[in-house]
């Protein structure tokens, strides 16, 4: 992996040249990870024309050593925005571009008070997660793994589905399967919503009980090589009634629209627009409360976002969710979410399991 | 729990009223639930002195209006800090608080655009932080109920370390029995750390296989009714040498100076002190790479920090780890870590683990 990290930098080093600036301040793990191979969870990057300087404190001298290797090391004696200060100050660089995103308004000002005057101060807004947001091959492998893993994961854990079983067991087991199967770790908080609970986009797993005759919402996601997936299915235990039938066909057939949509050059809102499009023919629009999708990568939630009024266009080596839902509070919500890489030609489902309506 | 909800809103209020305030903006997820119960990741409470109003986006639209009672509920219609802004023209407040330490420089930018002109932006960092880090005694019986959790998970796991079990095993078995026990989930990414690893303070789990003769350092935690718990120690198996056991003393007896010296009235660097202190008697200070312990409550990492030159003095109520530690580089480390609960008079170690060094 060690040439990656450098064919990365290297190509940073190239846009940094071309916007007239001598460095970068780094400071978001994943961006961390992706240019040096440091895992560690706090820390920061001076990436400059002819080296880069990763700035940790004591708790990851060691690793650091080990992981980040051809970038030079320091150790912050003080706070992270103070010890980068004074190295720009030492290094006396000039022009110098940070991310208005990356940093509070607390630690831009320790760090320009600690570099000193003299200076420039450039905003650079998602550099590196520009160049994160263009897999290489490699990396859509990694998440094709992980993709793999969590789909497993999911088709085997529909056997525990049984009336009486509480949602925290369920996503005690899931979590556990990924581990089991080699995952650093769940790349979010597992969602499992039982009946009128799967109304709740983004609910938490609590003690309540499955009944019979009831939605799931199954959401989960491993991290497997540092790289995470992230896969939705929606079931029914026991004979679904013929209106949750009809809300499925919808979120279905919009989830495939999406997919079909997300090819290279598309606007990313155009992929967003498939999906409500179908919704909107059932009448189910105002139920989809979020957006379509999101990247994936190093993050589970990376550009682009697939939302409405997106202009930003899909390339080769895109890699993102396509998951519309649809949400009736009070009485339940489905959503079918698979990850989706696109390729130089069409695109590749990285999710394996069947999207057909399963009652169990 | 409602009341207390109301309760905190109020010596919030009075906060403001005494520091001359209309409104505080808060957007760190801990505080949103400190304050309304709302548990979504994402949103922001405008905290006035009459109401408070939350702002969320429409995946959050449900879970806020039953969990956050009270609290007028509106949903964003663009960038939260857009959203924020707008909020604060429609009210036309004047006098706005906002911790700088809690958005970043591009979110304050978009937020004072949105607002628009003639208000007063004031700093008040971690105001909310402040009343967290005081606990109640219902909080500290949440905080109790993790460690004791943590304990067991901790106690239960030992049997499982046989020569040829891997680190990220180990690590799934403790998550797996945190769930089974009603957990929420971890409060940190579990260390598993093996043989040399365990020189790595901060150590994810690998694949690396246990030895014969090996230190296993198990730093792990877990959440529980919102609150979090942080428990580590450090076993050998197989019978260890001399030089181990040494290390081990030192920190032992670190440790229990820490603990002894953790009362209200102490400023939190002479807690950490008491620690260092008995480490540089053993010679091995340069060894303790890390500060000696740090708040923890809904979050696993939060006020006070107990660190060198900390001037804050305990309280009670204060709730916080000690936790020294030895670390060689590429011969092996050594931490003991309990949650201290500082009480009206003396203190309570809410983890239940023997302290006395274990050969398996």
């Amino acid at each position: 992996m060690n040439k990656c990290f450098i064919s990365r930098r290297r190509r940073l080093c190239n846009l940094l040249q071309e916007k007239g600036l001598e460095v970068l301040i780094i400071t978001q793990p994943a961006n961390l990870y992706y240019l040096t191979g440091f895992t560690g969870e706090a820390g920061a990057l001076v990436a400059m024309r002819a080296e880069a300087a990763l700035i940790i404190d004591g708790r990851f001298t060691v690793q650091a050593r080990e992981e980040a290797r051809g970038v030079s090391i320091r150790l912050q004696k003080s706070t992270l925005p103070e010890a980068v200060g004074r190295f720009l100050r030492a290094a006396r660089v000039k022009r110098v571009g940070y991310d208005p995103a990356a940093l509070s308004v607390a630690q831009f000002r320790e760090l320009r008070r600690a570099a000193g005057g003299g200076r420039v101060w450039r905003e650079l807004s998602g550099l590196v997660e520009g160049l994160r947001a263009q897999k290489d091959p490699s990396e859509i492998a990694q998440i094709r793994n992980a993709a793999r893993l969590a789909s497993n994961v999911l088709i085997d854990i529909l056997k525990l589905l049984k009336p009486g079983v509480r949602e925290f067991e369920i996503a005690a087991e899931i979590e556990y399967q990924m581990r089991r199967r080699g995952a650093s770790g769940p790349a979010f908080q597992t969602i499992v919503a039982f009946g009128e609970r799967s109304a709740l986009p983004h609910a938490r797993p609590t003690g309540r009980k499955l009944g019979k005759k009831e939605l799931v919402v199954l959401d989960l996601g491993a991290i497997l090589g540092h790289y995470c997936s992230d896969i939705t299915r929606t079931v029914f235990v026991g004979r679904a009634p013929e209106r949750i039938r009809h809300w499925y066909r919808a979120v279905r057939e919009a989830q495939a629209a999406a997919v079909a949509a997300a090819r290279a050059g598309v606007e990313c809102g155009e992929v967003d627009g498939a999906a409500r499009r179908v919704l909107a023919g059932y009448r189910l629009d105002r139920y989809f409360v979020h957006s379509t999708g999101h990247g994936l990568g190093l993050e589970v939630h990376e550009e682009p976002r697939v939302a409405q009024g997106q202009k930003q266009r899909l390339k080769p080596g895109s890699t993102i969710t396509i998951e519309p839902g649809v949400y009736v509070p009070g009485t339940g919500g489905i959503r079918i979410e698979d990850d989706v890489a696109v390729l130089p030609e069409g695109s590749e489902v990285l999710t394996r399991v069947p999207r057909d309506f399963i009652e169990l």
